[in-house]
């Protein structure tokens, strides 16, 4: 099942992917929804396919990134956030700020929590999951290295592109995971290289706080990390779920 | 005015202090609200007067703390994020984790934003707040050395108590600030010793993110910071604001 946020002649739905439709929903994926109607994927905007309470991200999680970042592999899962006024959805711009020369893409897989999941254990940590989709923890490089924390670096506005939509049917453990950069590709890998996988990742998580439905956990970025510049088309694209592709503009500081 | 989130008979509303009794809110202060009742103050619960969307928090804003924890003054302000899920109310229990053993308390001037702000100059920085409230940035002392990134030892459920109400007519610049444990004076500085103030505070961070109504800055600590045991009372009181008390707790992983 796809699941996807959009905005129709109707307002703004939740809705199920079929075919060249989507079954528009009456309430969320994450409670009790019923069917609104439906609506012609064609006439829908695609928006970032949920909202999340908080976006949790795990630092270094390919060995290759650890290593062209100059990071050593840290004993346990490093995590940071990323603020909810950074997410975009599918085709929206990313915005170069002002404060930063050295924007970059970094493709991750995504997980979508679809249950209150406070200490689970790795064994029941999928159960928690709704599905997954693809994000680009967009990251100021210089202002990450300025400030030792991630913060900054990593919540402009617009720093959170998600989507294209929620696939469901899908394991997280083997998939393809590419980063395009005006269509040339910049970062491939499969999640089965992650040092930790999604289910330690969601685990460790829950031990220090409580996920929420629709709250996002960005599994972490292969190698080949590098800069956007104004005009540039960025997308990611991972195997079984779809690609997410959106535009790089400068900050129009007038 | 005083500013409450409380439950009562009535559900949960937001509220205005009237001397021993509050004016319930159909609707929250950030927008359009009318009354809805009345209820006594002792027959309330007091909550987090807010539920922020994000938590900015400001990591080395008094130089008497930078030297305590050996941090260097940052050249800009160093902003980290607290998850919505560590936010607690007043008397509610901070509870110690078992991944830490030394978590200890921070009393900060917190500010809650009344408005969107986004590109805010200093100047019209205040404009955009809704009032003040004390906030306790509980962190896990170990394991902010161990991970360098702040996230994990400051983003445990309970690490964030806020409160007891949002007092909407006082200024920033001049308050006196303490926090006590177990009836002792441990901290103790004036807001004016701040090394950015609230309004530059404001300013930078809304040019890296935009603020919502509900937002909250925790704009950072004094000196005289220490461990929290099981069994302690602490508590922040600033002046014209009020005293946010909580009790602690240890995590019961039976």
């Amino acid at each position: 099942m796809r699941i996807v946020r959009c905005k129709t002649a109707q307002g703004i739905n939740y809705g199920i992917i079929e075919g060249s439709r989507i079954r528009l929903l009456d309430g969320d994926p994450f409670a009790d929804w019923k069917v609104r109607g439906f609506a012609s994927l064609e006439d829908a905007t695609l928006l970032a396919p949920c909202t999340p309470s908080k976006i949790v991200a795990v630092g270094i999680n390919y060995e290759p990134h650890a290593e062209e970042i100059q990071f050593a592999i840290p004993p346990e899962p490093l995590i940071f956030l990323k603020p909810p006024s950074a997410v975009i959805g599918p085709w929206d711009s990313i915005v170069l700020p002002d404060m930063s020369q050295q924007v970059e893409y970094e493709g991750e897989l995504a997980v979508v929590m679809g249950r209150r999941a406070k200490n689970i254990s790795v064994e029941d940590a999928l159960l928690a999951v709704l599905g997954y989709t693809c994000i680009n923890d967009v990251t100021a490089r210089d202002l990450q290295k300025i400030d030792v924390q991630f913060t900054r670096s990593k919540s402009f506005d617009t720093f959170a592109p998600v989507g294209p939509w929620i696939e469901t049917d899908v394991a997280p453990g083997n998939l393809q995971i590419e980063t395009r950069l005006n269509g040339r590709k910049k970062q491939k890998a499969n999640t089965s290289s992650m040092i930790r996988p999604v289910e330690a990742l969601i685990s460790f998580i829950s031990g220090v706080m409580t996920l929420q439905p629709g709250d996002i956990i960005a599994t972490g970025t292969p190698a080949g990390v590098g800069i956007l510049s104004q005009g540039d088309t960025v997308s990611v694209t991972i195997e079984k779920i779809g690609t997410l592709t959106n535009k790089v503009e400068k900050h129009d500081s007038n």
